[in-house]
């Protein structure tokens, strides 16, 4: 999926939400375990109830791969129910040397060869330039590159002071010059309302996946006045405030009712920034 | 396994040579592909014709996951062969916000849950302490921090200099603060020979996962001299030097041939430093 074609989306839509698909086991409603895959029919009830009041879907990779082999394959079903036309993001936050990244890509991007065809996977930018390049050589897939997370943690490195401004200002300044808004979005927490003034004197152009509203903490009144560019250019997701929303039969409709006040507050800051 | 049982193994092999298991389909011997899964074949008998040589093998999950999920389940069964007695390193590069690391640790150290139980993982340091401290809470399991990548993107944010050092010294001298030499070890590119005397500075005790060694262009002799410690404290990894050593039906008996080559010179440089 292309920038424009996103930007349609949520036009259409009249949300920017992204859904966190991050399901354990043992948080699932009790009456889901008598099926064969409890976390594949929740993630697939998640998405039937929500796909209407959102434009991305991103399973973040830690959650399956602690199921082992059952876990990878709930990951590559759970893919295949996301429909064509919402953006679906692998949060896998990898990066390594250039001939290894490439097989990273080809994981999450080639699905004849994995089973998956996400539209973007999250990187870390650690190991720089060529740990990246090779996401971007795949036509209309995304990096969402870290630069400034949600975590206690981003002030250990993030944010440390160096010749050129603080870490995640020179990740946002190198990452511009390797590919444009067309292929490169950024991760920006929530919990960093204020800051993200500061990264849109970097990248006014990108898309910013903003993780931390709700269970993190994160302000979306204050993210949006901070965020918003001219396509939008935001994409906010929630996770556990949504699917962890109830924990009975209707657990899906609570989460429906979670994500539905996230689609109105979005379509109110829509019309207020005469997107729609 | 502890360090002091690591520096046993060590001694006993008189090696620490760790062989990477980074295995392309099409870059097996063409004979293997008349096996119903000519990858875990291909590693099995990696391992059989060099378990005496190493110390350690590392898998890197890449080159697993770009297979989907037959790709998974070779990666587990791959770890299942490796001997006990020899240290197992999941090559994922992972880290996350402290929720989704425990995920991961559970993944990589926990066998019960996910199927594989390895000894250690390696982790990227940018969204700091708590995408790290989830592993750390895994009796004798190691973090092996990434800290100065043998890659020429390691120039982009690594070396760069800041308000305490450059990045990659703020990386030791920060991480030596949440663990210590029984716990984490470091990533230290073999290219970067010369500069393994200053990680020293900052990390005396730790022993240092060094990759790059023949194929990447990392000298052993300049790795040797500039990092063993009082507990040998060096672990130098190659993959595709070894593995990719032959191509035909003795490709196993030519990847014995290049290790045996590594140990003999590891073998010279432990009674050098007078630690056999």
């Amino acid at each position: 999926m292309n920038k424009d074609q996103l930007f349609e989306q949520i036009k259409a839509k009249k949300s920017f939400l992204c859904i966190g698909l991050d399901p354990a086991l043992e948080k699932l409603p009790k009456h889901l375990l008598k099926y064969e895959n409890p976390v594949l029919t929740f993630n697939k009830e998640i998405i039937d109830a929500t796909k209407d009041l959102c434009v991305a879907y991103k399973p973040n990779t830690a959650f399956y791969e602690c199921m082992g082999l059952k876990g990878w394959e709930t990951l590559i079903e759970t893919w295949k129910y996301i429909p064509q036309d919402i953006f679906s993001i692998a949060d896998a936050k990898r990066g390594d040397i250039g001939n290894t990244s490439a097989m990273y890509a080809e994981a999450f991007f080639n699905q004849t060869q994995s089973g998956m065809g996400f539209d973007a996977i999250t990187v870390a930018p650690y190991m720089g330039k060529d740990s990246v390049e090779p996401f971007l050589k795949f036509k209309d897939k995304w990096v969402i590159l870290l630069a400034l997370t949600s975590n206690p943690g981003s002030n250990d490195f993030q944010q440390q002071d160096g010749s050129s401004g603080k870490l995640y200002e020179t990740v946002l300044q190198t990452a511009s010059g390797w590919a444009n808004s067309d292929q490169i979005m950024y991760v920006v927490g929530a919990t960093k309302g204020a800051e993200l003034k500061n990264v849109r004197k970097f990248a006014p152009d990108n898309f910013l996946l903003v993780p931390g509203v709700g269970a993190q903490g994160g302000n979306l009144d204050e993210v949006c006045e901070n965020g918003l560019n001219d396509q939008c250019g935001l994409l906010i997701n929630s996770s556990r405030g949504i699917i962890y929303a109830g924990y009975g039969k209707d657990f899906a409709e609570k989460a429906r009712e979670e994500a539905l006040k996230l689609q109105v507050e979005m379509e109110a800051w829509l019309r207020r920034a005469n997107l729609i």
